[in-house]
């Protein structure tokens, strides 16, 4: 198969071409280096030392030849991914070029429209490129289960559900009530990507996938194949965080009363479920949406688990409560299904408790990475900020 | 009541202004003057003769002196728009700037892409400018019935509605199915209001308006006074498209069946409902939905409307069928609410056929206008070209 692969440089980004590759598939990656720049902008960096884009082209070249391509470049530049598409005619492309942080999104003005321009306008480009050159590829797209939010008081389906209204029956898109701007353009790249497969019968898999945590998938097992792990406020999703600050002796940061659940998933599996996604694609025209998570949590057992792994490692893990800058509900109901991907054979890699003893253990080995970087831990970006 | 009007030069956006003024009320128009460009591109223009801007504002302040005042500029300039609303300082905001077509979105990507962005960044960078400078001043938005679309086989409630799952019930906003990206540029739009709203506790009402027609309004009283009228396939809604058939002996082009369902709104009407929701704001951190519009009609038996009022003014007018450019159910089930303007007092000031008799009156003094450009009135702007 091959698989192109927008966003290749980024977390999920790297692996999956790592994993990709490995199956003997050919990929073609493109990324303008936006996260490297962002990570920059909040002061961090990645955990993990990671090989700058030219010594990680030169590492995939060498050991997977002639399987390997890569551009720079960006999806607001149409022109630019109207030729990469063109020219490497893709069998499936797996987009992972958005600007992926609520809080980066939440900054300012600016950083809003930066988010909702890069995300919304980079997707049509690329859909009117598929539309254009490749009407068969199955695109494979990333969103969040933070699309459907968490206001509703709902069982939350994965996508569509059943519902009558003053007698009359109907199958409906489940409503989206996100959270922040960033969660916003997901559901506006929703929308678009839905319209997109009725208008030109393009298949397209969205995927409303849960938070993602973790530094190991099968292909990394060297240093060269780390992939980036970051842990300030805005990249560093919330179970990554908590390890960072446990082992740099830092209270890990729960937000207001830590009730807030969601649906987690280890990087692993991520790219177990992408992987199984691309090979199990929709029909012509199918607008297929799956909730991509292995568990759910609340917050603070997540702090309590990062604790009590952190204590058999020999990490004092204290925790802290926090003043929510995030304007959310920290209590509240939550059940989401999530079947789709068992269906299709997904079965979790290893257990919560498992995979953080494993992170933990990675970022020990450059504790003195995360400890350069500790003032910018917590900084609190306001969400409602006057 | 001080009232920011950006999209002060189009259909509305002039007939609002002249209403606003004669009620006393203070204007700041804002434009960039896209839809006579955007016409212009449609090889078009207005059926009746407008003045140019600089005509327009002499005449403005000369009638109301000490009450006009416009400013040059495009909301995608995040400066200009932050720097009129914090001088300005509205009691209101009426946002009028919109790309408002539907086929011109679909002419190609560059289209659709100009469409999603200015409206969508537009949008942000008005709601960021209110937030930062007036929090409670009342955002009007226009939006448009086609958000919700054609397809559920619901009825159509007026913006949310009550529903049950799994034994939970829950009030969600009505389903958004839309079905071109301009209107898709408004769910999005739509979107990021509600939640703004949420975050910040600004008030906005969200107009889901039906299909306006008409060339008078109570202050439209000679050719100084005219709002455009647009008759191209882009810009020309269906009745006053089909007038402009009428006039000058061009068939009426009907799209298929004729069995689209829509609601309908006259111009005046249009002006009389805008004007009666900003004298009843909703409340702090209120994101209200109405549904705005009179009456629904299928788009045939308006055909055939427009050919018996024309027959009482000695017109000979025939009916087409042309092969549907759209992608678009032609027969469906449509019922849709619109309660909330009728309890503010909302009642329509003339019939349809009234109404299109005074069309046709009207253009029948501007005839030539419209038969200079009678090569354009039907070009076939397909929904789903490859």
């Amino acid at each position: 198969m091959k698989i192109l692969i927008p966003g290749m440089d980024g977390y999920i980004g790297w692996a999956l071409t790592l994993h990709q590759l490995s199956l003997g598939n050919e990929v073609c990656g493109l990324d303008n280096f936006s996260r490297r720049k962002n990570v920059d902008e909040m002061n961090s960096h990645s955990a993990l030392p990671i090989l700058s884009i030219e010594k990680r082209i030169d590492y995939l070249e060498k050991k997977f030849p002639g399987k390997f391509s890569f551009y720079e470049g960006d999806l607001l530049d149409s022109h630019f991914i109207d030729d990469v598409v063109k020219r490497f005619s893709p069998d499936a492309v797996v987009h992972l070029a958005e600007q992926p942080s609520a809080p980066f999104s939440m900054i300012d003005q600016e950083h809003n429209i930066y988010t909702q321009q890069n995300n919304v306008i980079g997707t049509l480009n690329l859909l009117h490129s598929i539309q254009r050159h490749v009407p068969n590829t199955h695109l494979v797209k990333l969103g969040t289960m933070g699309e459907y939010g968490y206001d509703p008081g709902l069982e939350i389906a994965e996508g569509f559900f059943e519902i009558e209204f003053r007698g009359k029956k109907a199958t409906i898109p489940y409503p989206k009530l996100a959270g922040s701007w960033y969660h916003w353009s997901k559901v506006h790249d929703s929308n678009n990507i839905m319209f997109a497969c009725k208008l030109w019968g393009l298949r397209c898999t969205d995927i409303m996938q849960g938070i993602v945590y973790g530094t190991r998938t099968h292909e990394i097992t060297n240093e060269n194949e780390f992939t980036r792990y970051d842990f300030d406020e805005a990249f560093g999703t919330v179970i990554n965080r908590f390890c960072a600050q446990a082992v740099t002796g830092y209270p890990l940061t729960v937000y207001g009363l830590g009730g807030q659940t969601r649906g987690f998933l280890a990087l692993v599996d991520s790219i177990q479920c992408i992987s199984i996604l691309l090979e199990n694609p929709p029909h012509d025209g199918e607008y297929r949406v799956v909730n991509q998570f292995d568990q759910q949590y609340g917050v603070r057992d997540l702090a309590e688990k990062v604790q009590k792994v952190g204590k058999t490692l020999g990490l004092d893990v204290t925790i802290q409560t926090k003043e929510n800058p995030r304007k959310e509900m920290e209590k509240h109901f939550y059940q989401a299904d999530h079947e789709k991907l068992k269906k299709l054979g997904f079965e979790n890699t290893r257990s919560v408790e498992e995979e953080i003893k494993l992170i933990l253990e990675d970022l020990l080995e450059h504790k003195e990475r995360i400890e350069s970087k500790k003032d910018i831990m917590f900084k609190g970006i306001k969400w409602n900020k006057k």
